[in-house]
């Protein structure tokens, strides 16, 4: 498939420059005076999500270019692609088959969803032994903590869907390790007894560095209780691609689970790296996660671009960062369950698409992924939403909000909802100098006074955000969520023509630190530059004071 | 004290503006190879840590601009103002006095820092009494977990101070509720016993929506437990302002302990807010976690402008921010005991000086804070980093990185050493197309693949960053540190124009966020933008459905 001429000069492109001209002076708020229609308008609905984008800086005019653009990208085309496993991971010769994870059908890939199938059914079996409480350490007892090492998309998946699923949790206790600092590992354990713990490791390779030392110090922790070598494979699974290299670590091959180099790690949670998910909230809701992720597939696959979600939020992603010139993108959980979502967001969008040259090689001329960023509401209330009100800079935010809580304490919940809608509102409409001089004088301040305050008050407003709703989270409305971002990342990769599944940039770092490392562990004179040269000689020298 | 020239006027700016245009084709590593005491010379040390900028993008020219550019913004007289207690908050009309609350003599300000020794005094006996183990519940037990209820600055802080000196713990357990979200206060609580368990109640007004909200939840559960109102005093204390709220609530004036209007929420770590940190710790660590706070603030307020770290950092901010036009810094802690920071210094620096008047009012032309965000090493090597090499966004980062690790597990630590250095000298020196086809030749692909993927290894580098490195992370090192980023952001506002220390961005969240509550929970009909009315309606079905 040939790439459409660059981005910069599709017909729609221009045409979304002189939109963006005729919609700088005008407000979203203004939009929603002229146009009754729009908050019924400006929502899609898919796969038990609700997004509502009626508070963006768009109107039918560059919605129309925004789809004019996405038609002239090929984007339908490059969709199905996807879903038909061609290689569009060119640089790496391979597709991009997380769909085919949670797929119900074999989607005319017989051979690979039948190994699909089987590694669900050892997903199950494990979760279920796990969760009835028969799997049983070197002692004869039973398995009571699961700890998941692996890093990046070995972990933040797993971790993010294990949190936000707690109302969920069994009894099996879940735990994650990813940093190589050994604090990470130290404090997982730290309360943990090595007879009733099993360790999972995730690493494609089986040679990430960080997930091979914690790998390493758990073996360690685990043989030094008195456990054997021949009982480590009561404590220890792997989910890996390199089943040779598990096996040399002491995980015999029937503790394997694979790794397909046809699904990437940012998009492996619907895998067998998702175990330990499995094992904390049973297979029948895993299996729903799995659903609620096909559902919003399906959709994406078949839908209108006028009402695809993960299109549409792609091209406002689009407007913002290469029309509008913003280099950043909130994401506001409102629930304190999804509070890992920015961090997991960050490695599925600045990872995919932080590219500077096209699926070609030819360097861009154009914006690529802005920085992601955010935190669970009302937490951020509390802290950086002072600079999306009033800073300088425009930050557009994407609210998500569950509507009811598993807590059982609908009434402090509710407030967590006003607050959500509120922020999003306040966002959008502001505060002008006369309505804050007006609530300080109605506050009791002199004239004088609330002449000299107000201009602090001021809020310019017109910030754009959308807000994602559902009725809860839950396995299903989770998959939905996380399919949703995956899409979206997808089309905006398409749209930048960039290769969204590779990520050669992390290379260069893994070589200068084998390099450093061996001289922080020598006395050979270097020639790296003399700041890092001065670094390696204090570092050295905190070591001999020790 | 008037206001210099506005910002942009400063002679010192135009010199800037013609710097970024000179340094535009310059790479930083040129610098290096041009200068041999650029290593030595681009460090300042203060207060046990030691701040390399040299990996930074400007030069002695530039530099001696920025300086200039400091002189002319008064900002010497600014620091002088900032300890002596002037009103510098001045739409508040108070002085920030954080730096009395770490201070070992009373700095012309004896009547103040009386109240901050009593309140000492009164902090390191709670701490000593509970770390005893002879405070007591009703039913008998000993207190052995404490809960800290609070948000935003009386949250954060105390949060990432206690996570970051674990090994420094006793037995004492200290948890943090913050978010309103009903699921954050039930998961703190799900592993607690009323009987054992105390409660502080973190907030100024003693009217946080969400601290009252969990304040009160935590009662429930206390008196649900079987405690009656007489024993809420062994259960809870207050750091409140607002002392007949806190009787009100249930908790007696002689375990309220104080909050200042001349201390900022997000300032305020060092006061009463931090008790569970000092509970955590212990009064001996805590004394060094202020006395390393105090250290930096000598050294702020005394350094040359030439050597003084905070004041370089924000004339690197305001070089990026304002001169370079970028609009985002990352901090990239290589310590998972550290993973908070990012999240603390998004409340610092982002509601400090998210602003967009000065501080008389008048709208500014110029940028001010950008977005800080960021997440600890190695994490985020597998995460976003992707974005930090190739990405076509800038993002100047910070990397802080002690040298030794209180696990004992020096040899895996190594490797997080050898990652930080490395990330920070591959950001500066990229790879050109010769070297990633050299690389891909020795790898052994023929010579039209490598051609064809090479562009795809290339890194730009010239990608600038700090690396903060210092022993260890112990009280003094943390003290010096936040108190390093403190004063990082009082200069960065001085330089603006701005008041860091007031917030009037997030009051009409709040009063939105009323007026909705009231709506969800009746059925008058509301006249706000179409799309807040239609998600009303969607929560009430929703509500009404459960």
């Amino acid at each position: 498939m040939t790439n459409p001429a660059p981005l910069s000069d599709l017909p729609g492109y221009t045409e979304l420059e002189a939109h963006a001209t005729r919609l700088s002076s005008i407000s979203i708020e203004d939009f929603f005076n002229t146009d009754p229609t729009r908050a019924e308008r400006y929502v899609s609905e898919a796969a038990g999500l609700r997004l509502d984008y009626s508070k963006q800086l768009v109107d039918d005019g560059s919605l129309a270019s925004l789809l004019r653009l996405a038609t002239q990208a090929n984007l339908r085309d490059r969709i199905k692609a996807l879903f038909r496993g061609d290689h569009i991971n060119n640089t790496e010769d391979r597709p991009a088959l997380h769909t085919l994870l949670r797929a119900s059908d074999d989607s005319g890939l017989p051979d690979l969803y039948q190994t699909v199938l089987d590694t669900r059914k050892r997903m199950q079996a494990l979760s279920d032994e796990l969760r009835r409480g028969t799997m049983r350490g070197h002692s004869g007892l039973a398995i009571t903590d699961v700890v998941n090492i692996g890093i990046g998309g070995s972990d933040l998946g797993p971790r993010l869907v294990t949190q936000a699923l707690t109302p969920f949790h069994g009894k099996i206790r879940c735990h994650y390790v990813a940093n190589v600092d050994p604090a990470d590992l130290r404090d997982a354990l730290a309360p943990l007894r090595p007879a009733s713990t099993l360790f999972i490791i995730c690493s494609k390779s089986f040679r990430t560095e960080e997930t091979l030392a914690n790998g390493l110090a758990a073996r360690s922790w685990m043989l030094h209780s008195g456990a054997c070598d021949a009982d480590l494979a009561q404590h220890f699974l792997a989910v890996t691609g390199n089943v040779n290299a598990a096996t040399d670590f002491g995980i015999p091959v029937q503790n394997c689970l694979p790794m397909w180099n046809w699904v990437g790690g940012r998009y492996s949670v619907w895998s067998a790296v998702g175990l330990s998910c499995a094992i904390a909230v049973g297979w029948e809701n895993f299996r729903h996660f799995l659903a609620g992720a096909e559902a919003m597939d399906q959709h994406f696959h078949t839908s209108d671009a006028s009402d695809n979600m993960p299109l549409i939020m792609s091209l406002l992603e689009l407007w913002y960062s290469n029309i509008i010139g913003i280099g950043n993108h909130a994401v506001l959980p409102y629930d304190h369950s999804l509070r890992l979502l920015p961090d997991y967001l960050q490695q599925l969008t600045m990872e995919s698409n932080g590219k500077r040259v096209d699926t070609q090689g030819n360097p861009l001329d154009y914006a690529t992924a802005p920085v992601l960023w955010g935190s669970a509401g009302t937490m951020g209330q509390h802290s950086f939403h002072q600079l999306l009100h009033q800073g300088q800079l425009t930050c557009p935010a994407d609210f998500i909000l569950p509507l009811t809580t598993h807590t059982g304490a609908s009434g402090q919940h509710r407030k967590l909802v006003a607050n959500c809608l509120a922020q999003s509102r306040a966002l959008m409409v502001g505060r002008s100098l006369t309505e804050a001089n007006t609530s300080l004088l109605q506050r009791g301040l002199d004239k004088t006074s609330a002449a000299q305050l107000a201009p602090h008050l001021v809020m310019p407003g017109n910030r754009p955000n959308s807000l994602i709703s559902f009725d809860s989270v839950n396995p299903s409305t989770l998959g939905a969520l996380l399919a949703l971002y995956e899409h979206r990342t997808f089309c905006s990769g398409q749209l930048w023509q960039i290769n969204s599944f590779d990520q050669w940039g992390v290379e260069l770092g893994k070589e200068i630190s084998a390099v450093i490392l061996d001289r922080l562990g020598n006395n050979e004179i270097g020639s790296m530059d003399d700041s890092t040269e001065r670094l390696i000689q204090i570092y050295k020298y905190s070591q001999q004071k020790q």
